[in-house]
């Protein structure tokens, strides 16, 4: 529909594909809204859409994916974030710790990060944890210490979402982004409830998720209404035991592809160490992806969780050098 | 702790960790409590703890998982449903839909699924869907119509929970058995929350889960206080495209030296194809599997999803006859 | 082609397909001989064939293995070894040590071998190691004690060929069955070269193959004329790290359906644990193979290699007995 | 020991540690002699062999794979065929088509490869076919249609060896790398014949190796006395169907570490597409790859095998150019 198409003929529309025999999706986004016809599509004719008001266009789509797909939308989304996009031709690096620990570590952490030239800070304050013996994160307080860290260097923060109940907790943070993690990619209340809001979410791909799957996760949130998706690629699971991961590179020229999403790369949850994180990160930017997840620490070697991964503040710094000069290459900037 | 531990006892053992420099946690099982101290366990010696009052044993566990693991508990658990073990010598196959339709073919479900000799039925209300666009369960009404059949043959349910909020309602239909899904298997608010109460819980492996996770996701349940834990193989995610996941025969004899928790195995989600499950559920009984989660429909080709994998009924009664033969076989029953 | 078809048939059948544009590829085995046409064989008429002297059955073959496939042969092929069968209602255990290291512990081990009921006796003298400073067998001195420890129970023997110069080798020492390893299920010229022969082949599944990929290489042993293939499962790689392979069971009916050819089981390399093997040869008897490669050494602690994974001779002899009750359930003896 | 140790230098060092219980294994390379001891290394004392004559250096290797470790030699080794270095500063990229199909075909692309700014060429004369009914390569015909064409431009000559056998006549066209293929990483008879020889040797990443059992092939090569090896990763398999192989980036850096071998990446069989190839052979050298191997073809839509994966000429010009920036930006040249 056109930005500015109104209620009531948003209503027509439906009313027309449901009198036809099919279902209906409608996705209200911030900046247009979808209405999806479920059942079989080939029956419908898009000529008898395009002519009422308020429609902007009507297509087929193939794919099970549709609000998110390339075919739907055919230039690059790029997402808004406290006025930083995301998705365009300036890559973002996402720095931070794995956890929010105390406030002084913050402190610490939002101001190297803002000093090595990182718009936006990371870091978790509910972490899923293999093990329920081992620290789970500092909660709300962390919410709250994140928030405080951010604002002196007004930086938009991410950090992770695991259950639904929280949701408000965050919205009273003012989150700027929320991160579903990899073992939740297909927890599709979840998913359902991110949908409902505005928030720009980053949806990283489960531990053995295909694109597909992970395209429809997409899809769930952007079914919902909210489509500021932001695909995040962490390293899969193969048969491989020497490193934590496999960093899917070809992820990206094939996301780029199939959807106009924003597609960033966690070069330190796919190596899971440190030392392999400027290497990825660099082939990560040449290959295309937008933007970066990047686990630094104040002091990694007294981090509270995935010390091993962690760049200090110095190293970080020279990351962010590094990759200028490939971005710079590839004709965008950092 | 002995079976009748008095509160003060237990606070006494948990307040002699805690002294000694450690974290606890208390898991109050319906059957037993089990006290973890966190930390640096070699520190801690057992013969501190074996003299005090309400003590049955103290051990070092090497193992990451402690409550589940065989190391704490030499015997095989046991867990009733309304009297029917699972666990013991007496192997159940849990039939019935992949969802609950209507209340007809529920019924119909029932029927035959207790006519062919099953003990338990399950049926799916929430259905975990990769799609949005696709049928995702009957929701409440179907937990209501899966009770309802089941009430008429007397047999327990089985069913999945997803969303934690939808908690309270299982337990106002009286769900037997609630089955955490693959696709949660590291949903851990959810697993803290099946652990707080007593309803066994059946567990299915991640799609690309390792036994030590898995085991890890059980400990999750177990350290809340849920010690009722069945877990369920149901294929895993490989390179292989002939079929949709690969059984995992070999963690049967693996889990049943690592873990104390019984173990079923689903054929139906396993292999994707109805003609597969006979071959896999006797494969799975031959290698000691406690169990088996099978999909069986009154009209498999009018199935709402999965329709290629359930059992018609006459199928389903010729399985259960032929696992028979293997079960006598190895000394059990069926 | 008929039994007796003769060469003039035969050639009048190739010309016929040539001048019609295809490629052809005749495999001359044992008991047929099959003639191929290679092209678009859409455009193959079979009523042009059927007509033909000597021609028994013309037919379009869908699937990209042709003489191999069930599609090509309805009924199960069984393979006769010195008279004893491979693929019929009678299952095959195929005992011996991993590797053939003494003239004495081979005579112990075909000893304890044919004490158990196997028919068949298996023995490396070539092999695949993965470090090159390893044990890399006995070479020619070690077919010899095969040989002759065999000779003494009447047991035909099944080896390892590694090297396609070792071939005439082979031959000399009457390998009765030889034994393609997991690591040249692609080595094409070695597939070729036994399928110049009549020697029966036990093709092993590489390690991560396709059961599409693993036909093929059957059908490259068939093409070159050599039909009698016994494919044999041993385990595939996967994520998980718990135990050596994931043994994949699905592929028994997968491959019934899909192939006339016997399928064996090798469930010593799959686990990579003798604990693991009773289990494991259970489910597989279960599921339909029609026979086992099992590693058993009169003293396994002193193997020179694989020692974790060999059966002593008591736990051997167990398993057999423990087998037999579950082939006589499903219809088979042993 | 030293460049210049004499056969009775050699002689001493390998008779003393015979003498302390061990094995010996003696590798001539080119430009240095390696003499391992096989058996427990931990009870040999470096001090024994230093002073001895002749010797450079002796050390503890803890690693399973020796010669090619890191550990025994720190400096990346650079190996020159015809004078140009790879594993140095310079990048090489490899062009070519998949196979050798006629002289016309080659002589294009020879020069369009060369026009491109690249130094060596690639073409099959000898293709490893999933099919046995599929295109097999021109054989020795091939071998020579690459030799002329390659002449012509002055270009060092990459082309694959299967079989063992053919070995003598790949010296006789002076092939200047030999390709040992994914499917043939452990065919182990194989290497040991390549080892044997000085032409370098290009081993390919088997399609579900470990980076382990990859420098253990390697170790095979260099342990019979050729140590000009480079590794080539091709994408490995997983679950992911949306692509043929998933290239493994992380290997890059990890081999860096593990091994002084020089690295070099093949974009087109990773991926599968030409449209894949740039966004990947960007990553690769980012990552800090030695070089590249990658599909071109005069005219890709006609080409006999993989048609979808070669670049044609000006898409392949214009990827050296991009690849240019790059190298640029991590301090090399190409």
């Amino acid at each position: 529909m056109n930005n500015d198409a109104t209620d009531a003929q948003i209503d027509i529309v439906v009313k027309k594909i449901q009198s036809l025999g099919h279902g209906v999706n409608i996705s209200r986004g911030t900046k247009r809204t979808v209405i999806g016809a479920i059942g079989d599509e080939q029956k419908l004719d898009p000529k008898l859409f395009d002519s009422l008001p308020g429609v902007e266009y009507s297509m087929h789509i193939v794919k099970q994916y549709k609000i998110v797909s390339r075919e739907s939308h055919k230039q690059d989304s790029v997402i808004e974030v406290c006025g930083i996009p995301i998705g365009g031709s300036q890559i973002q690096v996402i720095g931070g710790p794995c956890s929010v620990e105390t406030q002084d570590q913050m402190d610490s952490a939002a101001q190297h990060v803002a000093a090595a030239g990182c718009r936006l800070i990371r870091g978790g304050a509910f972490k899923p944890r293999t093990s329920p013996y081992t620290f789970q994160g500092k909660g709300k307080d962390g919410l709250g210490m994140l928030r405080q860290a951010a604002n002196k260097y007004n930086l938009p923060i991410v950090t992770e979402l695991m259950d639904v109940r929280m949701l408000d907790t965050f919205l009273e943070h003012d989150v700027d982004i929320i991160q579903i993690g990899t073992r939740n990619m297909q927890n599709f209340d979840l998913l359902k409830e991110v949908g409902r809001i505005d928030t720009p979410v980053i949806l990283k791909r489960g531990i053995s998720a295909t694109i597909s799957e992970w395209l429809m996760a997409a899809e769930y949130i952007a079914a919902s209404g909210n489509h500021n998706i932001i695909l995040c690629e962490r390293g899969i699971r193969t048969f491989e035991s020497a490193y934590r991961n496999v960093l899917d590179i070809t992820c990206i020229p094939v996301l780029k592809r199939e959807t106009h999403l924003p597609v960033i790369i966690d070069p330190s949850h796919a190596g899971g160490k440190a030392w392999m994180v400027p290497a990825l990160s660099r082939a990560a930017i040449a290959a295309g992806a937008d933007g970066l997840l990047v686990e630094t620490h104040p002091n990694p070697a007294e981090a509270w969780c995935d010390a091993d991964q962690a760049l200090n503040p110095q190293d970080f710094k020279d990351l962010m050098v590094s990759l200028q000069g490939i971005a710079q290459t590839i004709g965008r900037s950092i």
